[in-house]
């Protein structure tokens, strides 16, 4: 009787067997590998079973979720949907004309932009709780990026159209990666990476804002810290201290409202509303005073009327197309993170659930419309959307309200702007931007991942040194480098008995597990992939090196057997069937034998179509750790070690 | 007394705790992760505990392995060395004026390829089977590469110049990339990227020798087979039958031969010796028949003498520098993978080791040599290492026996090659190439693993149908996606019991596992990153929604514990921890309790330091999924499921 059966009998005694899955047909597992990327949410779930008519009510309440909840919707509701409207919409008047400057576009496609893309959101979107608007990080990407080719001062009717464009490129970007539910890109964007990338962008965005504050004329279109300084620091004899004073005032008044309202929820319309008095208190300064003829610069004719159709001012056939899908991309996926990353956030506050890719056409759609009705990009603010918040919202009925606020604004007070100086906006921007700079959340990041910090502070620093693209195309890189090293390099560790149990563990984490003489346990925690398998082979010959120089130097009986536990071991390609089978040949001349703990389903389907399961012995594979040991102690102590080998040698030869 | 203290007296009646591991000093493990991420050899570790003067002596020996076995060398293993030399120079000589015309650069560059080279690498090199030569696929990418900017035709000075420029960077970024242990980067083109590579490269090959065996003169630029075909079938009046036959005749006899060596391995002479064989039968023929006047094309003259010296002629100032460059990586990376995989691969039936940082540095050095000695890109190509092994080469002397011969041809020989007809030349590259092309280890992809066999079809019809490199980043990417798309799909599983034992598995791999009434078991197969962390919270809410579900239906019990298996979890970011912590409220609202079983040390490391572990409470994690079924059927049948909850609230509002 060979030395395989006496195993095998044993591992009958020794429990359960680790079998083959049976063969499924290869479109259904297609199918099933299919459904889990794309749909892992099952969106058709809720139409299973229902008549057709009911079908098309849940088909139409899916893509126009204010169908749900329009119904339901009460006068008490609408009370508080009008507070926070108003609310917002006092925010959304001065942000809206200051972000439009940052991004080098007219004032007045600030205001656009809060009246045409709330309405369709209201209709769209899920969240109950996001004000949608422009946002800083997005204006000034805009601005980085199309100024780049085009000037926004020499031609800023080509700079406007291509500003639409790029909305439009945006808003089918978004749609489609909704409706190709693509959203796990955004997952691709970590925390950390947004921490340090909305971090820098703020810091960028307030030192723009010292053109404004120093009421300086010509500033440089760069936008790293180096060549601002130096733009600054080379035009000291054109800084105007009354720009300055003011900004100073306006800067502190609106820190100091925001620090009472943090310390005191309850009075957050003081921080919600001081953007607003502040434009008030300026304008009113600037009229009386007539500080418009002493440097200090203001907004200037705002035109009245709503928003005009830019349907025609979409330029395909320009020769900056090109820059304008990219400018388009770009400003479209960071819109998206931050929007879904806030509607998740207050979703999860109040209890309901948010879905990211209808979501996405949500953005989408409202941002194909912006750009036909001259409004640029937008998207869910976090400032905004928490003044909405503790506001009170109840719906997106808040996001109704404040458009209607904005279109009164648009028809009726827009001369009122004419005196409100810069550098109030400015002011405005800078307060804003300081509340994004998350010092607490990079210091939380160090404590408990340092990798996650440097993504963070790759970012930051990518920001304000290079520019937005570059930090971010850093921190991406460094975050999939992290995966890509994950599995490049997997941990292996070598397992020991805990004692008085069948429970085996890494010895490195639990001292107290010891060593089975002969045998060595390895777990390896990663799945065995071409990128990590000439590693692997590699770490297990220097594992094995090492536990016999040890034994050998405590003159112990030499090693008998691997044990590997595949228990983490998720997946495996045919580079890694390849490696174990090297593995094998290896140890076999070191009349080593190689033993499989708990391989899993994926792994043994595979190890099987290999015929790597014949070569090894199929009764050399185990549920545990612990019965693979068990059987190893069996055949060390049944047989002698030396005879084993030979034995299953001579069976070899004879079959 | 709280309900958590029972759990806790209970866990110490469960067994040993998960105890959070001792914080570590940064640099300590620092140092530790980048030894392992770059040293994973250990190669220091024969320097420990030496004297000053031995340790110089393992340091040179490091760098020149000749000097490790030169003083064992012995006569028989000189004989065993001089056949198999002079049967690869035999293969050497037609081979390398092949390739060379394949590379659009003068024959006699295959020669002079064939003599520097090979010296160094018998000095540096740790392999004992490799021959050192050019290879046909790097000798096309040059040609099409470089072909791109400046036409071989019209300027081939300048032509000739970037290619030795190209050969240059080639080995300073090989030598690099060994330097600086970054050698883990050509495991990322895996086995089945150079199956699908080789085999295209192979058909590119062969269809570009129909140019001359059809005797035509002019022909495309491009390598993509639809261009080919074109070219081809445009000319079909100028296809020269006495090519055409002679050509067939030559490609049948070589086919022959392999056919006949591969039956009988001892005859494995025949094979080798047959492409020498028939170019001095064409050569011969042409001579004697004058054939070149009617339409056969022949090599013509080729110059007397060694190697002239060619540092003067790299051109580091020229405006077609970054195509150098460029051509120079990508060939360099194309030559070390196909020279590494060769080296281990016999290293492997031999039982010896090789180091593939030192390979790396063996070939940059190499190629750095050859580059100032009129020799382009060298590297280990397969049929002449498998001929070097079969004629039972016993180390690299063999090379330099093959160097000696190249030389005394390149002194004394080359005007016998006046009339070798450039036909037979594309027979001996055809016969070569078909051997490339591997279909059965395709199919084998295809029955084991359908990614890897899409990776290969990817491969092979991007070389085909597009280009090299096209062929290349097709692959490369849909690896890479493959392995990100493993981390942001993991799977998870419900684990169930397996009768009579305290073992949880896939209830979907064994089918007699049975679920646990009011405790829902999931295993999460992958680490949980930034990547993952928004799929894993919908899919667990998921797999909760479901089971209860089904309870609901089957009228049982809800749901009171959800166990997460952190065994296969490798690690975590901080997206991940937000992530649990999200899991957590979900559930708390649910009123489901979060349990841990079997998280890491680097896991627990983490979830310390961001207090989850305090947030979940110590006493909820434990050491096997059995121990936290044990402890949760105690608390379910000790105290009633409601009180439970409402006890822990009651408890939480006292604190």
């Amino acid at each position: 009787m060979g030395n395989g059966d006496v195993v095998f009998q044993a591992n009958g005694e020794f429990g359960h067997r680790v079998t083959v899955p049976p063969p499924q047909p290869f479109f259904k597992s297609l199918k099933t590998s299919f459904k889990e990327t794309f749909f892992p949410d099952d969106p058709l779930r809720q139409f299973k079973n229902k008549s057709a008519s009911k079908k098309l009510v849940l088909g139409l309440q899916h893509f126009l979720p204010i169908l749900e909840w329009a119904p339901r919707y009460t006068f008490s509701f609408f009370k508080a949907d009008l507070v926070a409207g108003i609310t917002i919409a006092s925010l959304a008047i001065p942000q809206g004309i200051s972000y439009a400057k940052l991004a080098n576009l007219p004032p007045i496609l600030g205001l656009y932009s809060s009246f045409v893309p709330p309405l369709v959101y209201a209709m769209m979107g899920s969240s109950r709780d996001l004000a949608v608007g422009t946002v800083a990080v997005a204006s000034l990407l805009i601005a980085s990026m199309l100024g780049k080719e085009v000037s926004a001062t020499e031609n800023p009717t080509l700079y406007l159209h291509l500003a639409f464009t790029a909305t439009f490129f945006a808003g089918v970007f978004q749609a489609a990666l909704g409706l190709l539910r693509l959203g796990f890109i955004v997952d691709f964007l970590s925390h950390a990476t947004i921490v340090g990338f909305m971090a820098g962008a703020a810091t960028v965005v307030s030192l723009q804002q010292l053109k404004g504050i120093l009421g300086l004329e010509h500033f440089t279109t760069s936008t790293d810290v180096v060549s601002v300084m130096r733009s600054i620091f080379t035009q000291i004899h054109q800084w105007k201290w009354e720009s300055i004073v003011l900004g100073c005032c306006f800067l502190f008044f609106l820190l100091l409202t925001r620090f009472f309202s943090k310390r005191r929820p309850k009075l957050f319309w003081i921080a919600a509303a001081a953007p607003l008095t502040s434009v008030v208190l300026g304008s009113l300064l600037v009229y009386v005073t007539h500080a418009e003829r002493h440097g200090v610069q203001v907004v200037g004719h705002l035109k009245k009327g709503l928003n005009p159709p830019s349907v025609t001012h979409l330029t395909f056939g320009s020769p900056y197309l090109t820059t304008a899908i990219k400018t388009g991309i770009i400003t479209g996926i960071i819109a998206l993170a931050e929007g879904i990353a806030v509607g998740r956030s207050f979703a999860m506050f109040k209890n309901y659930h948010i879905d990211g890719n209808k979501e996405m056409i949500a953005f989408g759609m409202m941002n194909i419309a912006g750009s036909c009705t001259s409004c640029y990009l937008t998207t869910g603010p976090f400032s905004r959307s928490a003044v909405n918040f503790n506001a009170g919202c109840k719906t997106a009925v808040s996001n109704i309200v404040m458009a209607m606020a904005v279109m009164f604004t648009l028809l009726f007070l827009t001369p009122l702007f004419h005196y409100t100086p810069l550098v109030v906006l400015s002011s405005i921007i800078i307060a804003a931007m300081l509340g994004l700079i998350d010092y607490e959340a990079a210091i939380h990041l160090w404590q408990v991942d340092k990798v996650d910090f440097c993504v963070c502070m790759g970012a930051y620093l990518g920001v304000v040194f290079g520019s937005v693209e570059i930090g971010l195309v850093i921190a991406v890189a460094i975050s999939l480098l992290r995966v890509l090293l994950f599995v490049a390099r997997p941990r292996t560790c070598v397992l020991g008995n805990i004692p008085d149990s069948m429970i085996y563990r890494s010895v490195e984490q639990y001292p107290v597990a010891h060593h089975i003489a002969g045998i060595l346990i390895l777990q390896i925690e990663a799945p065995i992939y071409f990128a990590n398998a000439n590693y692997l082979r590699e770490r297990i010959s220097r594992w094995i090196n090492e536990e016999e120089d040890q034994l050998k130097s405590s003159g112990e009986a030499s090693l008998q057997y691997l044990i590997l536990d595949m228990s983490a071991v998720g997946s495996i390609d045919t580079s890694g069937i390849s490696m174990l089978e090297e593995v094998m040949k290896i140890l076999e001349r070191r009349a080593i034998k190689l033993v499989l703990a708990n391989p899993r389903s994926d792994v043994m389907k595979k190890l099987d179509r290999s015929k790597f399961i014949e070569l090894l012995g199929q009764e050399w594979i185990f549920l545990t750790v612990g019965k693979a040991v068990e059987a190893c102690n069996f055949m060390l102590h049944s047989c002698k070690p030396g005879s084993a080998m030979a034995e299953t040698d001579a069976r070899d030869n004879i079959v």
